[in-house]
């Protein structure tokens, strides 16, 4: 439970900056170099690997140096307990406004 | 779109600490005052309101001070781009998944 928290810490986290998150969206249509990720972004390739670093530590993505390239890729899977979190959020949500129908929805004399 | 990605910024940051994760969970299922927000987190009551502070400016909580109590309410919409966000990610993901299914899947002959 601690662990799970600390893991929705990290990844909430490292998908609250745009750069990250335009790399987590590169990476989701497939592999990519660092210099690939760095292209689009207008950003020094240091700057690229800190934020690489964050998003590593999140679980989000991968990378593994092969010769002189590192080769990023997606951990898809890391982003199921932040999906799930919203999810639940939205159903205890949803579960309350439909208790609120049935109460409304109950004849007068009932309530 | 600039806006869209500082309300990300903002939603995905405010998610990133346990303790506004749990006063979110809290209001999903209703209404509360500071106090009760503060109840289970074994925090001051400033303490809680600089989180909420920061759930406010992400337009995931509104708060509305009536005499000398102030009730929190949860603005579920406001969670809304962020799952689709990170549903997006899943979508391309997992379509890139189908293609590569779809090559796998066809006759030696036409690889």
């Amino acid at each position: 439970m601690l662990n799970q928290g600390a893991t929705l810490d990290r990844v909430f986290q490292a998908l609250a900056d745009p750069s990250r998150r335009a790399m987590v969206e590169r990476l989701s249509r497939g592999p990519a170099s660092v210099s690939e990720l760095a292209q689009p972004l207008d950003m020094t390739l240091a700057g690229v690997v800190q934020h690489l670093q964050v998003l590593e530590a999140s679980g989000l993505v991968r990378s593994e140096k092969i010769g002189r390239v590192r080769t990023c890729r997606i951990e898809p899977s890391a982003l199921t307990p932040a999906e799930e979190w919203i999810g639940a959020r939205r159903s205890s949500w949803e579960h309350r406004l439909d208790r609120l129908g049935d109460f409304l929805a109950e004849p007068e004399q009932r309530k």
